[in-house]
Order: structure tokens, then C-alpha cells, then sequence
């Protein structure tokens, strides 16, 4: 595999293993400076002083009993120069305090930006389509299989 | 501005006169073969065949009274080489047979790349957020200015 593809890989990686390990400051250092995210739960857009709050994830990580695991499907990457993007389905499972078992599949569209010989995200977008039918539902329990 | 910038907005901006227009012929023309969508509707994944179904996108234009329009945001913009990404909010209006006025808010990021010196959309990736207090409610009703 191409050298560059597997660093955005290895990016990714890092961030799902920070996430399990409850290691905001390690997610966080994923992130560029002016990251953008795009994020399952509100407002529309999440600016960067958000998505690299790390008392606030802090306190997410501390919704959850035990570790949160975040699993990719097949993973597309596209590098050109310094610009990376890549997109896959993510399969998130762990334990909510008071809420049982999750098990939540989601898209994860990521680009990644090379600034000091290290890849960062960018910006990241994670979303689940909702219902059409106008019950105005999201659509939480869809699974690749379903396709 | 850049000229390749330009010309990833002016694909953007073609597949959102086509959809106002409901020429289902010239949005289709804006993605390549290989599209992948992760859309507002289901399913999780739309495959280039779903995504280029001429038939299926003129039926749901037939689900619209008059014209759809799409107004971008502030969009970001960032190309290297043939490899393009563009993000930001979309304002969708428009009247909905049975359903009357729309207004949505949501967030795109596109993937572009540059085939036979001609950008085309390889992924789009299109959503809202929804509630994290239990109620699994696609949050539909968002705006900019609650940010």
C-alpha cells in the first residue's frame, strides 16, 4: 500500500484507539488547529474550539461505562500532495451510563491535511441518514448488511 | 481565487442548478462513475447506481411542487493535484407534494476528482445531526444563526 494512504490510515487509527483508551489529549492531537467537524450529535457545525475541548470529551467519555470501540468497514483513501480524504462506515459499541448496550453504524467522511510532515484531520463529517416518511426519525439501527 | 477552486464550486454549483432545474441528465453529469453516497435518506451507503438512477432521481423530483433550491454557505475549498474537497452548510427550500413549505439546513462535503481534465463528484456525503437525548429525532429544524 502506498506509504501516504497508510499514514492516513495510521491517523484514524490513533483517533479510534485514543477514543477507546479515553485519552482525550491523544484524540485531540489527531486534529489540526482550525478542525471542522461535521458531528453525529448537534449544533450543525462544530467549530474547532469544540471538537478540541478536552474537558468536554472529557465529560462525553465519562457518559459511557467502560471503553467505547469504534471499528472502521472498508476504508477508501484518496492522497494527492499534502490533501488526504477518506470515507468509510464506522461501527461505534460500549456501554451508556444508564442507557445499556449501544450499537450505533455510522459514515465517517474524513480529510486529512499534512502540515509538518504529520498528517492532521481537518475536518470530519459523521452522520446517520433519517427517515423519509416524515416521522423525522433518525435511522439508528441500519447495518451494512442491509444495503 | 484559484482556478481549480473555481471550477470544484462551478461543479457544485452545476449540480445545483440541475437539481432546481430537475434535469436529472445534468446532475448525474456531475458525478463520476464510481460515485458513493452517503445521502439524507437511506440507505447507509448509496452506490453509483442508486446515486446515477436517472429514473430515481426524476421520481423524486415528481415528490417536489415547482422548483428545489440549493443555496450554499460559506464553503471551504481545499485541491491538490486532481484531488479536491469542498464543505459547508446547504440551505435546501421548496414546496413538497402532500408536505407543503421546506426549509432544511444540512451539511455537505464533497469529494471531487479531476478525470480527462474535468472535476466530477467521486463522494458526497450529506446529513444532519440528531438528538442525543434519547428521542433519536433527526434534528431538522437547525439553522446557521443557532450556531
Amino acid at each position: 500500500m502506498h506509504h501516504d494512504q497508510q499514514a492516513v490510515r495510521d491517523v484514524l487509527d490513533a483517533l479510534a484507539l485514543a477514543v477507546h483508551a479515553g485519552d482525550a489529549r491523544a484524540a485531540i492531537a489527531t486534529y489540526t488547529d482550525d478542525v471542522i467537524a461535521y458531528d453525529l450529535a448537534p449544533p450543525l457545525v462544530q467549530p474547532s474550539a469544540m471538537v478540541r475541548d478536552r474537558a468536554g470529551l472529557e465529560q462525553w467519555f465519562a457518559t459511557w461505562h467502560g471503553p467505547i470501540r469504534i471499528e472502521a468497514g472498508d476504508i477508501t483513501v484518496e492522497v494527492e500532495g499534502n490533501l488526504a480524504v477518506a470515507w468509510s462506515l464506522r461501527h461505534m459499541t460500549g456501554v451508556k451510563v444508564g442507557g445499556g448496550a449501544q450499537s450505533l453504524w455510522f459514515r465517517s467522511t474524513a480529510v486529512l491535511r499534512r502540515e509538518d510532515r504529520e498528517w492532521r484531520i481537518a475536518h470530519i463529517h459523521d452522520s446517520v441518514p433519517f427517515a423519509m416518511d416524515g416521522s423525522g426519525k433518525a435511522l439508528l439501527e441500519l447495518t451494512p448488511e442491509e444495503q
